[in-house]
């Protein structure tokens, strides 16, 4: 029997009311008590054992029901922090105050992830209560991912025996639309980098010795050039070389997907598309790495004129990598390709940006794949679409490096809920479809068991 | 007999205690003083007629000595306007608070150009009083040079019967070195553009789109690139067309100038010099036309990652143009080059930078040229260097322009002087020296008489 959709309604909207930031320090007290929050649901569903495990620095919430030794395991995933709601003045009502509309629950963390998690929860608590289900369940809910997740990974390497598990289900994932289902069967992983190139010791005259030296800021524009050919491919040497090429079959899932180069265009205000010849657009964002520049500055930005030749330029870049790509060697290959066009008259130096992320991929055929896709088929009514998502999500990796554990999701969240904007929300109808997913992917065994 | 040192010493810290910067509008009253005791130091040198004339901004002090009916005039150009001190920490006397030490008059302006305007009269007035001099004088001191002179062009165009003359005597010059004089023989011109690279509407999350369309940063990047040939030659269709060949004697003149790379380099910090093959250091920044990027940006350019493609994309230019290359066009042929190569999946738009100035130049054999060489060699002892300088100075080509009349300059600045910076300084022998060279100049008919 499905979970009942007005005490899901109630406890999300209780489970909203919490500003866990997890960005803002000053609302420390605030995250502890989302974990307490997701805690205290997990006994209330039926999950006996629930522990606040500690971090360097936001905790994690664990829980498990482990009643079929010898069985497989699923460990479910989401993350109870949220993104901070500023700018206040665009939201319609006030973010810590969720509001119902039109078939809507209007709050911060509406769909990323608070509804995902009690969605969750509910739904394996409709499970619960019928029957023990055939499988073993953990649970583990994250209260960083919003800041990049910095302390998960040592986290994961010191827990591995306590998460153990042969399947993530992970809550923090999209549907297709409120009336279509999407079963993601890959990410992209990343690397990111830092170039500086440094010129003259300090700003010069450009009239003075205009000609005589070579100006940082066009030497970083031709290196910054030099990363990609006119028609769009990386020039990188080596940068496709471990890139998996995709089957007929996932290409023709992936034509499936509805997609209109023109209203796309049309939707991000661009006079027209570009990218890798050989490839859709699809296929350019979902199987195909890229290079992008996040940014760029030297010398003057301010109003009118300066004339100088600036001492110093910098650029941020984020490469977008695919499997079987690594991230270390995508890096490697950026610091040879610049030290070998790096021009003698200034000095480049290239460090690490910041950001990581392995590319994550589950096959088609995986037996919780078909799992899902057959859940989202039932209770869509309707066969999900099968593809990727263009962007990184480093605990999915993290999960199948550490724990050998793939990841397949539901979520309640649509692309168009304003995750990360004001103004955020969910569908009421998506907030009970992602909770029958749990439900019954878990008492059918998530396609675990033979 | 040349002027009285003390006295020369005495008026120019008077005139240096005045803080005229023509940029802040909160001292406009101390620019008006300094406009007025620049009339009143004429008046007392024997210039009988002066007269403030008022601008749309700050007032040019005009006076004029016409007791040679049917003889040629030469008109004597300085300004009474500088630049803003701070930072104030960095002085070891205070800005305006002139003193002397080590053979040294430290105040701002004591170089640019109260120093040079200061001894300008101060050798004028030693003329006249031992004789009429043969040529008749007109003085136009403005008070903008320091703001780019912004009303300058219309002053000249609406004076240009009253400024009449045949020879422009410019007190804004410079000195090769305490004990060498330099003979201006022609400046760089210039024009500057803004360039903007519109991408998508708003900045993309870099994983969902990154790969479908074209970064314009990225762009920025590329159209930078197309400008200038790898091997430092400009890549603009048309570029060169007007530049004048230099000849073998100019060549031969600029390489008896004393340069050597290695130090030059040194003392900038750069690890090479680069430049257009074919030419010297001295010939790149002298002859030779470039385009400077000024200043970048885009994007993120905070700390630590934010994954997005922006937006849009910024640069700021300047060219730096050579006889007979004309502003207008070179900015039109940007403008075509521009079109050329930009991209389809952007918008990029290119706008006037708002600077502008016709190059300059005089030739070596020019008989004021001439005078003014065996002036310099004999106050310096030794033959002054000719050459150019790589900036501009557009008044010089609006004196051209307007009244036909070239110009030659004499200079009390040394190149180590800290113009624009703080400890601001002349040297006292220096002011002696470009006393001396107006009297002589002035005395012996500054070349213009058969």
């Amino acid at each position: 029997m499905p979970a009942d959709p007005k005490t899901l309604l109630a406890d999300l909207t209780e489970f909203l009311r919490i500003p866990s930031q997890s960005g803002s320090p000053e609302l420390r007290g605030e995250i502890r008590r989302a974990a307490e929050w997701v805690a205290q649901r997990l006994r209330r569903a039926g999950i006996e054992h629930v522990e606040i495990l500690e971090t360097a620095g936001h905790p994690v919430v664990y829980g498990d029901w482990l009643h079929r030794p010898g069985a497989p395991t699923a460990l479910i995933y989401g993350h109870y922090d949220v993104q901070p709601p500023e700018p206040l003045e665009l939201w319609t009502s006030p973010p810590y105050e969720p509001q119902v509309r039109g078939g809507k629950l209007f709050a911060r963390g509406a769909s990323d992830d608070k509804g995902g998690v009690a969605a969750a929860i509910a739904g394996i608590e409709a499970c619960l209560k019928e029957s023990a289900p055939p499988i073993n369940l953990r649970f583990c809910i994250e209260g960083e991912e919003e800041i990049g997740s910095p302390n998960f990974g040592s986290m994961l390497a010191r827990e591995k025996r306590r998460l153990a598990a042969d399947l993530v289900l992970s809550a923090d994932g999209v549907e297709w639309s409120e009336r279509q289902g999407f079963l993601l069967l890959g990410l992209r992983g990343g690397c990111s980098a830092e170039i500086r190139v440094s010129g003259p010791d300090r700003d010069l005259h450009s009239g003075l010795y205009g000609g005589a030296v070579l100006n940082p800021l066009e030497a970083l524009a031709r290196l910054l050039t030099s990363l990609r050919h006119a028609d769009g491919r990386i020039a990188i040497e080596g940068f496709y070389d471990d890139v998996a090429t995709a089957t007929p079959e996932d290409r023709a899932e992936y034509a499936r997907v509805p997609h209109d180069d023109a209203a796309y265009a049309r939707d991000i205000g661009v006079p027209a598309l570009h990218g890798e010849p050989g490839y859709s657009t699809v296929e350019r964002c979902w199987i195909r790495p890229t290079v992008e520049i996040n940014g760029m500055w030297g010398g003057h930005t301010g109003p009118g004129p300066k004339t100088i030749i600036p001492a110093q330029a910098h650029a941020k870049l984020t490469f977008r990598l695919v499997p079987n790509q690594d991230p270390a060697r995508v890096y490697a290959l950026l610091e040879r390709h610049i030290a070998r066009h790096a021009p003698a008259a200034v000095k480049v130096e290239v460090k690490s940006g910041g950001f990581g992320a392995l590319p994550y991929a589950i096959a088609r055929d995986h037996p919780a794949v078909r799992a899902a896709a057959e859940v989202l088929r039932e209770v869509y009514q309707v066969a999900p679409y099968e593809g990727r998502v263009g962007g990184s999500v480093p605990v999915l990796a993290a999960f199948e490096q550490v724990l050998g554990a793939s990841a397949v999701d539901f979520g309640a969240a649509t692309m168009d809920a304003n995750f990360h904007s004001p103004n955020e929300f969910v569908y009421l109808s998506s907030l009970e479809r992602a909770a029958r997913c749990f439900e019954l992917m878990v008492r059918r065994g998530a396609g675990l068991l033979p």
